[in-house]
């Protein structure tokens, strides 16, 4: 049984919660928020604790807040020699502390508060000092997920500069798409199949064999009439730019 | 039952072929193709005939070709007063002959060559210029699809603009998250998880609530990082404007 203390009640931290409640691998022994207002939904029964010096000794440390909070949060943990890990795309393991054992604990998912997700097909990137903590990590995750990586601090960057492309910007073409829809009172519900289609394609053929539409055609005369079909400045600038890098990519 | 000729044979041809050719309400006559060395996948059992005047009576012509094609081919067809369709999302149900009856059936989905179709989900567009021949398109498209939709020209033109956003640019910052894996030596599949959900949110909360990630959170030491990141000029600039639309849509 590996003792866990979280530190942090938003996004990532209370799905984190939520999964590790039901586990029989974890024993979450506190969770800590300097938020007084802050409470836990009621599925989540584990002591909720509001003063950092409250904090009992655990095997792992799971630091999950805003990026600029973790260093300071860090810093605040009473003990030295404890292995902390936070759970950020973007922060190198190296900011933590000196003073502890320092490790990446970071799920590769985009998280809303009001949508569950699956965590066991979410990946879970790992990354320690030394090969016994990554154990400890690797057990942390693969008892909540089915797909733990070893990924560095330099290659985590690149994965969270990748998802940004394949997760927030996809999610916002979805929404130019709903506008366009929506200002020509057709139902979005019409596009799911196709967006479905176009997340599962990727499984079995790559982005580039996967390309379709009139830009991998060079179709212009389409071209040109979609262009003259759009009045958003936005969405005008968003379609030449992409249909030019699908054009330079064929 | 109802009789249908498929001229083209094409990526849309191809998948229609194959979906006829299994339905107990639909009685495929004959397959056009002007081109002689085209031959049909050995499941489609169905004449191929290479002279248009060769081709039968039909309840209705299905033309399946390139759009600039489409008015040729239907003007030698040699009938008058069919119902004529095509498949385009893009060309308006007017373009084809006035001796016809002419109505549009577009199925709105990306079709790759090597990648087979539920075609029960797609959603099937119909046009037609009076209520009869809607409903035998309607017919046709039942005994295909679940959901069939009577969307008019001007509707089928925003449609396919929004189509291009969700799956064609989609499909492309899929591949610039392809790069950027490959070039760090990531497996791709680590993101297949985070594309799915991102797919799959949007069928529960609107693309603007579904929204996470730096530009939401106009997080701009991640954004600045991330560029600082990205070498090439493209991703670069597709990172920018992406990046500032989301935050003006907040």
């Amino acid at each position: 049984m590996i003792t866990a203390v979280v530190l942090g009640t938003g996004n990532v931290a209370t799905h984190l919660l939520e999964v590790f409640s039901n586990n029989e691998h974890i024993r979450l022994l506190q969770v800590y928020t300097r938020n007084p207002n802050v409470t836990l939904a009621p599925s989540i029964k584990v002591p909720l604790v509001h003063q950092i010096d409250e904090l009992l000794e655990a095997d792992v440390y799971i630091i999950s807040v805003t990026d600029n909070a973790i260093l300071a949060v860090a810093e605040q943990i009473p003990f030295s020699n404890k292995l902390v890990v936070h759970t950020s795309g973007t922060v190198a393991m190296e900011v933590l502390p000196e003073r502890f054992r320092k490790g990446v604990f970071y799920p590769l998912q985009t998280f809303s508060k009001n949508k569950a997700v699956n965590f066991k097909s979410i990946p879970i990137c790992l990354e320690a000092e030394n090969e016994k903590d990554f154990q400890l990590l690797e057990a942390v995750g693969n008892s909540i997920s089915d797909k733990c990586y070893a990924i560095s601090s330099s290659q985590r960057k690149a994965l969270h500069v990748s998802a940004v492309f394949v997760c927030n910007f996809v999610n916002h073409l979805y929404q130019m798409g709903n506008e366009i829809c929506q200002e020509n009172n057709i139902p979005f519900e019409i596009l799911h199949p196709l967006i479905q289609e176009t997340a599962d394609k990727i499984r079995t053929l790559s982005p580039l064999e996967a390309q379709t539409g009139p830009a991998k055609r060079q179709d212009t005369g389409t071209i040109n009439a979609h262009l003259q079909f759009l009045t958003d400045a936005t969405q005008k600038d968003i379609y030449k730019l992409l249909t030019k890098s699908i054009i330079d990519h064929v």
